[in-house]
């Protein structure tokens, strides 16, 4: 009997990298992390193929890997490269200048098979529509809410990857003219409201610009959390509700400038904040049709991913390697 | 010999329909107008139909129409159709109700041969990439600059018609949050600054708020056109300039949003305010590359459309016809 054939899926994240062997039907068979927190890119790579390998091993009895797709920060899909990178620190030379790995082409010559890579959250569409809520629909738009924010655009079937490789970045679409200050150097970028640390951020303006009651208040605000904001509304704090509803609101009028371009059946949330859809749904979909044109109001789907957090980066990565 | 093949292009405005027979290099071989003013759909298809017949008639020794494209205002490309299409009086009934009229095949069982449908600035991105600038181009956004707003998105050498084929609105991508109303009943619509009328209403917000000097004064502001300003520009005029900065610099950051949505290799402009490209350019470029991500920054082509406006709408039509 032909083994059955299998892929691998790798996170790339800031702190550790994960590896997954998946089957044709989503399942994870087996696991393994590793730190991504090596200064230099040599010491990584050994880490990263070891791992690999090992986990090739693992699944012999399984089947055979016929492929890995690799989901990483500034991961082109086309020069199949990681640059800009700025979570990476071995991403960088000794100068802390940034470097463009061929990252694909150097892991496919150390371990034999084939390797794609794109960024996180193209990773994340591409797994969703291959193992989650979007399987079958041709047209939509993941948006990766986590402590940045993150886009995966699908039309017809296909991730849009643009003429450079690097199509896709709707948390960098500015939504508030001379707005919040972004990491990127812009101001008013859709992550600056809409993140985690964006959530924390409009926590932290209106404790300030406010009196009202809230439990948000014994905090060090500072070191507020979405997380903190989340508690507190499930136990009614109203300002906490209210802004969850703020930040509803934003995505709402940036997605519907999103459905302007590509007319999707639907914007789906993963990540984080995702979580917290509860007190937030309502306020999307309010602006989001307010801010519509005629022909799309009430027509367009809000979804949430149906993939498990822990398992979602490895197998949208892993989505990739099928293509191969 | 085998009859060389020929197609047809219409371009339906409000005012008139005008219709060109088109060889495969793109010349027009034969043309003619009809009114677009008519009340009742079954008088404007008989006179459209009656004019198709004749062009086609007088074709007939230079080669066969093997088929008609049509660019109209909301032509759905998926369905077929034209609906709310407010300046088209024959689109409506006798209640003035809105009708989703199946245009493509109407035509096309009357007059025999293929016909296919889309909005006129997707049909302007399909001429520019068939016979203009555009040719060999993969990837780039058309923005149409006429009385209002239009696009035609291109990704992987395909339109962009999403899932309901009214993908590529990006007039209506609001670019100032609670700005200026639009006809389209929401606020601070791109098309609200950048169409003509957007300009000739920045006009009139200059003048109304500033005490400079300017040739514009001699004009009544309620008749302003853009026009009016460019002439003003040409001369020197400091105000009309300025006018046009503005603008530009709202397109430039309209445009770098657009980028990050689909990353094209270029941005290509046409109609009426495009011919103001000599006060346009550098405060588009300006605003775009202070807007876009490292990663872009002066890397995306500005373009001019290189179709001749009075051919570019029936050539953008009858582009659509070669893939029926």
């Amino acid at each position: 009997m032909a083994k059955q054939a299998l892929v691998m899926g790798i996170d790339v994240g800031g702190q550790s990298t994960k590896l997954g062997v998946v089957d044709a039907r989503g399942n994870i068979l087996y696991q393994s992390v590793i730190s991504s927190l090596q200064r230099e890119l040599s010491t990584y790579v050994d880490d990263l193929t070891t791992a690999i390998k090992d986990l090739i091993k693992k699944a012999e009895n399984d089947g055979e890997v016929k492929g890995i797709g690799i989901g990483a920060p500034n991961g082109n899909y086309y020069k199949g490269t990681i640059e800009f990178a700025p979570n990476l620190k071995w991403a960088y030379d000794e100068n802390d200048k940034p470097m463009v790995i061929f990252f694909a082409k150097m892991i496919k010559d150390i371990v034999g098979i084939p390797v794609a890579i794109t960024n996180d959250a193209n990773a994340a569409a591409v797994g969703e529509m291959t193992y989650g809520i979007a399987k079958g629909m041709k047209d939509f738009i993941m948006i990766t809410l986590g402590t940045g924010v993150g886009s995966g655009i699908v039309i017809g079937g296909n991730i849009v990857y643009g003429h450079d490789g690097f199509a896709g970045e709707l948390g960098h679409t500015i939504i508030v003219r001379g707005g919040r200050q972004c990491n990127c150097g812009r101001k008013g970028c859709l992550e600056t409201y809409t993140s985690a640390t964006g959530v924390a951020r409009t926590a932290r303006e209106f404790l300030a610009e406010r009196k009202d009651k809230s439990l948000l208040r014994s905090l060090d605000p500072e070191k507020i959390t979405s997380k903190d904001i989340y508690d507190a509304a499930t136990k009614g704090d109203k300002l906490a509700i209210e802004i969850f509803h703020y930040t509803g609101r934003i995505m709402g009028e940036a997605f519907a400038n999103f459905v302007a371009f590509s007319a999707p059946e639907a914007i789906i949330l993963f990540g984080g904040l995702a979580r917290s859809k509860e007190f937030l749904t309502e306020s999307i979909l309010d602006a989001m049709n307010e801010n519509l044109l005629d022909v799309w109001k009430g027509k367009i789907r809000l979804l949430y991913s149906t993939l498990k957090d822990s398992d979602a980066a490895i197998l949208g990565a892993s989505a990739l390697a099928w293509e191969l």
